[in-house]
Formats: structure tokens, sequence, C-alpha cells
């Protein structure tokens, strides 16, 4: 029997960031989407990380990751490790990539060991549509438990994979993306019609029970506004159409307000792994368990942005969370 | 004994637009800020309406505004009625002023009859806040009731009026804003630093009690986004700094999401007419009653925006309203 390291796998790069904001900045510090999931994950499961770093990584950052994640299929190669050097505009709303130094993560193809392709939640991170897919079916050739699989993409891929990408789509259960790509994906402005028609090119796996308050869901569509919060949408059947709002389910969770945002590196990532960490440690994808990973995961996010870089994340207690979580509530329900 | 027509009092402008959208245009039909509020009030409590129209007000713009409030306050001045053209950019986001043709409202100095002054929940809409705040000693000196004032203002008021709007500030219970609009007065970027700064400009009336769950507030801020719904704030103790948020009570409602905005026009004053309406009609001015006056008012609101002019608040149904609050809750409660 093999043992399982870790119910929640996440595939992403991990990498070094210059980040330069109006306030501070940083120079070759922990980065990748990869990373800012982990550690935002390990506030509910402890995940496994795959990914690739190169012989410049340094050894306290291993020791970070190490503490956090499985990092048995994080990769070492010889050469550089990714490096991304940006810089935001004054209100942090648009930013500038200065540099992007792919080094061995230009040749990354992950191969999953045996006992990460039996996770039941897993990630694929920002990489190719077709590396994407290639995990994918190493997770489902490995193992017959249902799993529940999330999906981050890019407007790079949209534009250059959009054959590989609607192919991965196919046989996902939620895309975690932000309102441009939601848009530049569907062709639609308004993120409601922009919703409709990305559902229907997801999985329909379990649509026919989807009807059932409290059963699994799939072609779940979370679409990330920055500050504004996030919608999710669900599409499931046919017969759906006849309830409320044309046919969807929608969830709708403003931002949590802050006052000192710093920097945003990195939010969207900690969000998908409070998203996922979240559903694995509860283990329960019907609809209002999703509203509760959205809370989770926005709640992630916002101690992302108050602090560089990592910081925000790494600092985090488990009373900092349980407090926020507190008082979205308070925030948001009536 | 004096008759009280209405609890509901609003001073606002009644007018003709000319609006452009990119999809439809309307010629001189019926507007106004004080339209607006009481089409969309009615369907909580009929208000009192004071303005002022031209001899070129026709009879059958006279009619839609009996049938739904009392307007024996609706003075008749030789003259023509207030027009306000405006184009509108593709997204609906932005509009240009064409025309504002102030007529008979350029010397409009409401009086309000002793009945019109007995009501103990007032909206005094977008006016000089000379105007304003002449209003309210109006209605203070005829009634020692305990009223709950309302206040509109614009970026216009702010630049060239600022002393006599901190003025009125000073007297009103809740202030109903733009997030452009809230910047401007606070000179704060962030939304949670420009309220506590513009709550602090208001009046504390009640501050006390409202440590207690169900106490009447004041100092009261709902600061509007648009599609991205609204924030509201009370900040009313010292004592209550020491409570989440730095201080203030927060209540965040995004947006009632929809496929197709038409025209926004009216959409701010719809907000504020079911927010005062729901309030008159509940006679319950406290935190969680004031949340769900949001609602109603953010409700009302999406009925306006959905149809050219005032078109989608007159042919609202009660049921239509009621579907609508229960769809809202599903959207945003977890």
């Amino acid at each position: 029997m093999k043992k399982i390291l870790s119910n929640l796998l996440v595939v992403g790069s991990v990498a070094y960031d210059s980040i330069q904001t109006p306030f501070a900045k940083t120079a070759r510090t922990l980065g990748g989407s990869g990373s800012y999931f982990s550690l935002s994950a390990k506030n509910f499961v402890k995940p496994s990380l795959v990914g690739v770093v190169g012989n410049d990584f340094k050894a306290i950052d291993i020791k970070i990751l190490k503490d956090i994640a499985d990092i048995s299929g994080l990769e070492h190669q010889k050469g550089k490790t990714f490096h991304w050097a940006g810089k935001y505009s004054f209100d942090l709303n648009s930013r500038e990539t200065l540099k992007t130094e792919l080094g061995v993560f230009a040749d990354f193809k992950p191969t999953l060991s045996p006992v990460h392709s039996l996770a039941e939640y897993v990630f694929l991170g920002n990489i190719h549509p077709k590396l994407q897919l290639d995990v994918l079916h190493q997770v489902k050739s490995a193992s017959r438990r249902t799993k529940f699989v999330g999906l981050d993409t890019m407007n790079f891929w949209i534009e250059s994979a959009l054959p590989d990408l609607k192919k991965v789509l196919k046989e996902v259960d939620v895309l975690i993306i932000n309102d441009s790509e939601a848009r530049q994906l569907s062709k639609e402005h308004n993120l409601l019609k922009a919703a409709k028609k990305i559902t229907t090119l997801m999985s329909a796996r379990g649509a026919s029970s989807n009807m059932q308050e409290g059963a699994p869901l799939a072609r779940v569509l979370v679409i990330k506004r920055g500050e504004y919060g996030l919608l999710m949408f669900s599409s499931v059947s046919p017969s759906f159409k006849k309830r409320g709002l044309g046919g969807v389910r929608i969830f709708n969770l403003p931002g949590f307000p802050l006052e000192d945002a710093v920097d945003p590196t990195g939010a969207g990532d900690s969000f998908a792994g409070g998203f996922m960490g979240y559903l694995t440690k509860t283990n329960n994808t019907s609809w209002e368990n999703l509203k509760l990973a959205c809370v989770a995961g926005s709640v992630m996010g916002s101690f992302c942005v108050e602090q560089l870089g990592t910081k925000g994340l790494i600092g985090v207690t488990e009373k900092n969370i349980r407090n926020r979580l507190k008082e979205f509530k308070k925030l948001v329900n009536y």
C-alpha cells in the first residue's frame, strides 16, 4: 500500500521575484505561484508541491518550503531559478513586467511520482495547458478516486494556446481566473454572459446530481476582481436554467476591505491555495462549502497583499485567520 | 391636529432628461432626483415630494407623480422645467453632460408647508448645501420628533460650497455618495480611510447608545461603487474603536449582477429612494435594519438601470421586488 503524502497536490512555479511598489522593493525573494499557493494552503492542509528550481536556489528558501509542504516533488536542475521582475503603478492596479527569465522553468515537464498522483485534490498552476493536461492524465490514470481539479491560466495561454486550453478545461472542475481573462476567454464584456459561455466549455462530470442541495458540483468558475472581490458561478444542468438568474448559480463575495494594501503579487495564488486547502480539509465540494472556500481564499489573499512578497503569508497565525473569517461574516451577511 | 401626509419627505429636482446611451435615446422624458427617488420609495411608503416644475411640465408627468407621491409640495413656476442632456460612453461607466438648463430650478428655494415639516424621515436631494440646511431647519423647528435625515451631494458642491456642506453634514444621520465623491471630500484614496474622516464630520446624535445591538445609529455613510455595490460605515463612539476593523462598523454589499445594464441615469436616486423608503416603512434605524435598507435600495437601483430613464422603475411589480430580494440573499449570504 502506498502512503499518501498529501491529499492536495499543486503543480506550479517556484521563483525568485524582484518587486517594485510605490512604497518598497525586493530583490530576488521567494516567489512563484507554487510557493504562494503552498504558503496559503498550509493553513488548512499540508500540500505536495511539484515544481523546479535551479542550483541558485537558497537553502533558507528550501527550509521555508519544507516546513509547510511535502517538497519531494520539487526538482533541482542545473541552471537558474525562474526570475520575475515587475513594477507596480501608484495605485497598485496595474503592473509592468520588467524581466521574465525562465531559467530551468523553460524545460519544466512535471512527472509525478506514484504517491503524488494519488491526491484527491489537484491544482494546476499557470503553466502551458499541454503540461497541465499531461499532469492531469498522470493523476487520472494512477487512481480512480473522484478528484476535484482546479485550474489557473493567463492571457498569454488564452492568446497562444487556446485549443490546448479548451482541452484541459473539459477535464477540470473549477477554473480560477481574473475578470480580464474571463472577458478575453469568452469574448464577452458582461461577466454573467462571460460565465455562461465559459462554464459550457468545462467538464460536466456529476452534472446530473447537481440539483440536490449538498451534492458535489462541477463546472465551477471563480472570477477574481481584485479589491472588488469575486464572483463564483456554476452552470451544471440544462434543467437548472429554470432557476433564478438565467440558469446559473452565483455567489458574489466582496473583497475584504483593507486600509493598507502594499503588494498584490501572489494574491491570486494565495486565494487559490486557501480555496483548495479549505476544500481538501473539509472534503466537501457542495455549493455551500465552495462559498466557504471562497471566503477562506479571500482571507488568505487579504493577508498576502498587506505585506511585501510572501511576508504577509509567512507571518500569519491561526488566530489572525480565525478573526478575519469572523469579521468577513459580519461584513457581508445580513 | 395636523394630518401627516407622509412620513417620508424628499426635496429634490423634477426634470426633463435627454439621454443618449450606446443602445437608445430619449428626448425630454421625466427625470430628476426627486422623481427617481419617489418612483423607487413608493414601493415601500408613499413619499411627499417637494420640488419645482415649469409651465412646460406635461399633464401626463403630473399624473405619473401624483399616482405615487403626495405632490402638494411640488411648485409650479412660470418658465421652463430643469432640463439635463447627457451622453454615456460605450461601457456606460462614464458620461458627458451635453446641456444643463436650470430653468425654474435656478431660483428654487423650498418652503415647507406645516404638514410636510412633520415627516420623521427626510431626504435632502442634491441641491445647494445652503438650501439643504434651510430645509432641515424648517423641519427641525416644526417638530421635536426624532428624525432620520439623509443627504446627497455632488462634486460641484464639494468644490464650490465646502463650508456650507460641512455645516449640513453636522446635522444629518446618513450621507449617501459615490466613491469618487468620497475620495474628493476626504482627500483619501483608500475608502476605509475616507470613511473614517467623513464620519467624523457628521452628527454624533445618539452616539452614546450605539454600542447596543439594535440601537438607532447616527453618522452613517453609504459609499456607492456602481456595479461593484456599496460600502456602508458607521463610526459612532470612541469606545467603538476597540471593535474590529479599526473602530468602524462596515457592511459590504456587492452589486446585483445584471446581464443587461441599459441606462445608469437615476440609479443613485433609486437607491436612496429604496433605502429611505425601507427605513420609513420599518421605522427602525438599527445597524441590522440599515443593512436591509441597503439591499432594498440596491434592488431598486438594479431595476432602474435595466431600462431607459424611469421605465424600469415604472414597470416594476411588488413580485419582481420580492423575487430579487430573495435572489440577493442567496447571492451574498453564506
